[in-house]
């Protein structure tokens, strides 16, 4: 028997988006989404939550080196430094915070498993964030 | 189908208070209380989270800007350079952090609904801070 | 009828560790914990969570200030200016931040009530954070 | 002969203020100062900047120990928790934040002398701050 | 006589960017900025110092209300939500973040009068700023 | 002609420090420095700020990733997750974070050129940091 913790490590990147739906006109995109609608960016932080047993042994949920590495290869390597709408991954997908933490959560579950994965959340600044857990709706 | 997330924004309000309990003679309070008996204030933090499905087109759970005006015009615009004690809502009620939580859940629930709002946190200072999610206590 | 809620006090301490599982030989300890094995140290952030209902006179779930002189004689004085694997608590067990997290939990909850303790949240620094809040695995 | 270096302690308190100039009738106050007029409070933030070489056996410009006593005797106690308005300090001068820096140096070059004493730094809040250094103006 | 005090107000704002000499060909433009090259975006924060005496009536060395409205017409309500390549302010000119100091100062100076602004910082993200306070180079 | 910015990088590092001065009795130490000798260690934050002018093609003071490789080889490198008292450039000196900050001017002094390197500010935890700029006392 041994507890159960959640263990959450912190990233940053930089990243350019704006905000535009292709199925609209450019008149009602700019209507509803302001100057959002501008190439502007952000510097997001991203925090990775893994649920699990500690390791009587090493102590440890996880290796956070192993995360480091999961994570910087899956998500902070092609977001960084990146355009968001230029990324396939938002093709005919407003880059939103919302959608963001689902892309990411997406990219990390084959490597880290469904069960381990508890939440991504996403700080597009220090006013607002987003968390994910893997629901979904009916 | 699609997924459910949790978008939550920070507001920022400096308000005044003091603790004082009008049932209580003045010794107890100050017994209680200490020094939190004297008018003294703080840089509120309020962060409201808003629970709900992103949409398939806007990629949103919630139009940031009217979440923000909504806020804005139920609470900050309220508590932001107020006298705590003298709000009419905290009449009878000690303006602690608690009681500063659910009032802000009460302003805001009439507006965004009980079924999206997910959370309310209030930080009195870096070190201090109360969630309240709309629970009762039977 | 009154609102449950969840009040959290943050608290700062600075400790020494290193990870050393003590049934490893050395090599296998300096292949998996790197520089993890070579004697450093953290400004920990303790955040301690309190859940219970709002007491309706004194608006508070818990006076802040009975928390924080628990927190402080059960774990601050303990922990801060201290070397942790020197500590008997971390006898045979890495002080990794799950397991001080776990054992800032032992050492709270015959004074806080395991009914009142909902978590503990421990930075190592601004970059890692681990939750516990009392589960165990079968 | 040794290295000059600025030694700088953070201190932290709670003080509830208003904007209101006595010479002034109410209407002009509230024109000028609008809200800041009705009574609030900030988590003010204060740095305090010990200018001196260091000393070559304990590698100190000033023990810090000694540094945090006299500003928590000479300006946190006394400010912490309460009505600066209702400060003789703050007789005639409306508490900004330019006013608290003044008043704070003018609270600490007597206990650490004016050849020391380097700056003191006041933040209202995360968005605003004065630095003081004993200039005058002629 | 009176005090001179540094008043500094914090500014936000998120914009796009990408490092790229006109005069070089792309593949040395690859070579120095790497992927600095690609269209991406940060959150800006900018602290405008303000240097002069404190009036003493009002004990203010800048209506704080005024320089917040000077710094918002002049400058975030230019730069916030914009691609600063496509400002004809960084005409041939790579928006760095020393850049970006040098004009905003630029920018402020007409409003503030040289002899008041003091210094003029511009952070990238947490780990990079630059300060500007009008030196020229011979 | 063009502009002379001061531009800053922040690093971090974990390390581990004691206070102890070899020429003192035990007792002496225990006197002066309390828990500061028992092992313990901080995450520090490193600031490095470069003075020169902007160049007028890059728009850069210095190029920030060399900036970064120089302070990662030199310091960081060297002091995280280290114990700072078993370094030989702290062999009969008490590691404080002024004699922190010495040092790491020395390391980088012959790297970056006395006439470009314009201070060093060593954050021992949120509450204290201390600035070195190179200056000598008589």
């Amino acid at each position: 028997m041994n507890g159960i913790a959640y263990s959450s490590r912190r990233f940053m990147f930089s990243a350019g988006h704006r905000y535009w739906v292709e199925a609209w006109p450019a008149a009602q995109n700019e209507k509803f989404f302001g100057r959002l609608t501008v190439p502007h960016g952000h510097n997001y932080v991203l925090e990775v939550t893994v649920r699990g047993p500690i390791d009587p042994q090493t102590g440890m949920v996880i290796n956070l080196t192993d995360l480091k590495e999961i994570v910087n290869d899956a998500v902070v390597e092609r977001f960084d430094h990146a355009d968001l709408n230029a990324d396939p991954l938002f093709r005919g997908r407003v880059p939103t915070t919302e959608n963001i933490a689902v892309t990411v959560w997406g990219l990390l579950v084959p490597k880290l498993g469904a069960e381990r994965l508890w939440q991504v959340r996403v700080w597009e600044d220090d006013t607002l964030y987003v968390d994910y857990r893997g629901e979904e709706h009916a």
